[in-house]
């Protein structure tokens, strides 16, 4: 009966694969964990301080739909910095995520193509298809850097927006300035939107940081505070790009998140005055750990940013090769077809302690040496 | 050029009227403030600490999709106390309005007919307009009890489902038991979904609150701590139903909100357990106040719950009389257009201090007198 009850759009996407390996996880006494999506360290010590302080200051309502002042202005001071005053505007969204569903919301409409490069980030996939858009995937293996020529032969009439991610999720790929500056400019000449997800931002182990809203100044960036500082649970995000989309982002919100949680944005202003450099440099350490660990025995790209990679199994498939690993190995970690056409990668996350790499690594060692 | 990049969708909806009326209030220096949908008392002393615990005890990172487990499991055996155990599923949302809008994007599709009653909250006809679904209005005028027979003759083979509330924003009004009783009966002779927002469970001044729920086990309920414990901000809510529906709730949150505010969940734990009987009865005697300072000057129906009332302006439409409040007085309040087809009535809140509403029935008596 419920059957009927439910829209088309609930039968457009299913549950996320990451979920499966976590119900295996939980049955798991001790599992070397590399398939958690959030950093292994915690919120700093300034921001627990403020949003514990607006708790106790009766801070508990709600806030204006674009952030407390506080917030929004801070962020907005730091857009200004970066891209000069007056160009973009800043609103606040409940978590990354948040920004990215209102977003798309704002701009997909059914039989829209919206291009993604593969592998991808699992919600991608999932809103596009939620909202009936089409997804147009471009694939960038084997070293996942995205070639702007193959997007620029995939742009039909009907393509809406690119939905760009650098850092990426699951690869761990910084993209190059030069494709950053490509396709920003590809973008603006086509008249097409690009939405830039950097929530990954922070986490650059060989380089600077790029958006390609350096480059085109209508690109629609989603950013964050969950990664960077250790607080996925506080739900706190933001947007930034043209006004005209910023106000219908609002329009949403106004109508379903309603507002970011309040006193965890008053700990967030707090959380922009630290640093997080201690953090930064230690998951440099151990993205080392696992690249070096690995490169000898699996074909891995090295991954310049988030906290990922994405080795390719020696035989067969991932989900046969990642069921093994936890069943033999009480080793988790995300098969690639969760994030990608092809079934033939896997997700590491490096967000762990070191020691947790480590055994993962002697583990995968010879797991490649029994193939 | 924006304009290119907008949805269909985005533009089937506007930014809500309550706003306005907050943009015009941020400009006076001292309202009287009759327009604000929160209570005006704060969160128990012990949701704060326990909510400050889980900041310090680094509880800042996702929860499960479908809560913290300790939340999750603690209004699941209320709902079991209340309907039975087994019977229905509670799952943890961002907020109530979060609840509202997973619950309406799995269920409606473009051109369901949603039957919604007039005055309504103001969200119910955005979210189904921004789904494609056709609101069917109700009229409820002058007293605000819905009329089943209304509902039965209404009903199509396009009614996908009835959005009710009770106790009523705007109104103030709390269902009889025999209303909600052949409402539910009705959904379930028809086989069409009823969803049921509770936020305003609590605030019942003349009896004991009835849901549907009780007459028809598949009533979806949406329910949240918002308003009864004093923290909107903190983004918490919850629904319980059939079990099919609940999935997928959690499957959109998944791709959405991801989870609720994880330290401000254990919070909500700490807050069930607490009492706010003190905090209703002080909202019964503001009940009072507004009612029996305005009933001998406006058409006013005695609100049984939640915190509104909703009188009819004297003369003239309530966009112009609640501007005359504003500008001549200090005094907001919500015009009933935000609310309802029409303009005839206004929303008056009495979540504020006794003084503000005594100040506030006072300039409506001089008001009335002067028409």
């Amino acid at each position: 009966m419920y059957q009927k009850w439910l829209s088309e759009r609930s039968r457009s996407f299913d549950a996320s694969g990451i979920r499966k390996v976590f119900d295996l996880a939980a049955k798991l006494d001790h599992p070397i964990n590399l398939s958690i999506g959030q950093p292994d360290f915690d919120a700093p010590e300034e921001a627990k301080e403020a949003a514990i302080n607006a708790i106790l200051s009766r801070k508990n309502g709600y806030t204006p739909t674009q952030g407390a002042a506080e917030l929004r202005q801070k962020v907005q001071q730091r857009v200004d910095q970066d891209y000069g005053s007056g160009v973009r505007e800043a609103v606040i969204t409940s978590g990354t995520s948040g920004a990215l569903m209102l977003t798309l919301m704002a701009m997909v409409n059914p039989g829209d193509e919206i291009i993604l490069f593969d592998p991808y980030f699992v919600m991608y996939e999932a809103l596009v298809k939620m909202l009936g858009g089409i997804p147009i995937f471009i694939e960038t293996y084997p070293d996942f850097q995205l070639d702007v020529n193959k997007v620029r032969d995939a742009i039909t009439p009907k393509t809406k927006l690119i939905l760009f991610n650098s850092p990426a999720n699951p690869t761990g790929t910084v993209a190059t300035e030069e494709i950053c500056r490509d396709l920003a400019l590809l973008a603006k000449e086509k008249n097409i939107a690009l939405i830039s997800d950097e929530i990954y931002r922070f986490f650059c182990y060989d380089g600077e940081f790029t958006s390609p809203a350096k480059y085109n100044s209508d690109v629609i960036v989603l950013d964050g505070f969950s990664k960077c500082y250790g607080i996925p649970g506080w739900r706190i995000g933001f947007a930034h790009g043209p006004s005209a989309i910023m106000q219908q982002i609002l329009k949403f919100q106004q109508y379903s998140f309603v507002c970011a949680p309040s006193a965890l944005q008053y700990g967030s202003v707090a959380a922009m005055d630290t640093s997080m450099d201690t953090q930064f440099q230690a998951y440099r350490r151990k993205r080392n750990l696992i690249y070096e660990g690995l490169k000898d025995y699996y074909e891995i790209a090295k991954p310049g940013g988030a906290f990922y990679a994405f080795p390719k199994v020696p035989t067969g498939d991932a989900t046969e090769f990642i069921t093994r690993a936890i069943q033999e190995h009480q080793l988790l970690a995300i098969p690639g077809n969760v994030f990608s056409s092809r079934n033939t990668h896997f997700r590491l996350s490096f967000a762990a302690t070191d020691e947790t790499i480590e055994k993962g690594v002697e583990i995968l060692q010879k797991m490649a040496k029994n193939c």
